[in-house]
């Protein structure tokens, strides 16, 4: 049970820690320029005291219908969104909402470059849109609920953690989408 | 006075709602994938209550690092900020923050599509970061604080306010940018 953390009980880090931090790298760089979207809040009551900042003082979490990471890295459209399980077995699709997987789609469609970062089984993996539609497809189809370790293997590529950049994802999507050679 | 707010007054619309009915437009056709960011909020206290959802009991407003719009067009990252004014000569300059500056010059750096929409004079004008960038750096090198009205007429592209879109900025942008012809 305890082991299952490790990758970030160890350093004391979250993803998104690690990806704001990795993002801030490629900012700081000008590798590329992507950002975390804020947390969509309904805003309901703002105190506006004299003399001082706007207190919000009554709101609630919104569910986001897109997903949380978007940006630019060489003219190309950027979408990701970050995703972890403490599961040692398999990654469990409900960790996507319904609108989240459709927002990826229409990303597709338009063109643009959209994957998962997936935080499991001590590692890190980029999986392309594309195939998560497929397993998203398998489990509307009453297939399984979930991506098994060893499919994920067979169809995702590794992101080695590494200092400075923590997750260097531009590095796969370098090889993937921009290489010629 | 009556006559400088008449473009949203008579309509009963924000510029923000305007933008949103388009964004909404050309997703559900297919056409782009552009949403706007959440508001930024600095969560400070959050109730649990049983049995219902979260409520945010003290949060603050944070200035967003980035501009307020953005997407993609095919294939290409689409970034944007919109501004209006009620003067019916100049458009202020104050109106735009430092970081949303800077921001803009990244995208624009790192190949992507950076544009302003500017409600001014009773009409709407997408101005791209580009010649934003240069009014912005006359006035850093103490030159005037605002662009005139005869400026904004010379250097941007006029967007007539449609019914089905309202803003119809991705006709502009095709025709700046997509056209081969
Ligand atoms: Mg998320
Ligand atoms: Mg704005």
């Amino acid at each position: 049970q305890r082991q299952q953390k490790e990758t970030y009980s160890n350093r004391g880090m979250t993803l998104e820690e690690d990806l704001n931090e990795t993002n801030q790298y490629y900012l700081d760089r000008g590798i590329a320029v992507i950002h975390k979207k804020p947390t969509p809040v309904q805003i309901v009551n703002v105190d506006f005291p004299k003399r001082s900042a706007a207190v919000i003082r009554e709101a609630y979490f919104k569910q986001s219908s897109t997903t949380d990471y978007n940006g630019v890295y060489k003219g190309k459209y950027i979408d990701f969104e970050a995703k972890e399980t403490q599961s040692s077995t398999s990654f469990p699709l409900q960790n996507f909402h319904e609108h989240q997987v459709r927002h990826m789609k229409m990303v597709l469609d338009q063109g643009g470059l959209s994957f998962v970062i997936l935080s499991a089984f001590q590692s890190f993996y980029l999986m392309e849109a594309a195939i998560l539609l497929e397993f998203w497809e398998r489990k509307e189809n009453g297939g399984r609920k979930s991506i098994t370790k060893k499919e994920i293997e067979l169809t995702s590529h590794p992101i080695p953690l590494g200092y400075q950049p923590r997750i260097d994802y531009i590095k796969v999507l370098e090889k993937l989408y921009f290489l010629s050679s």
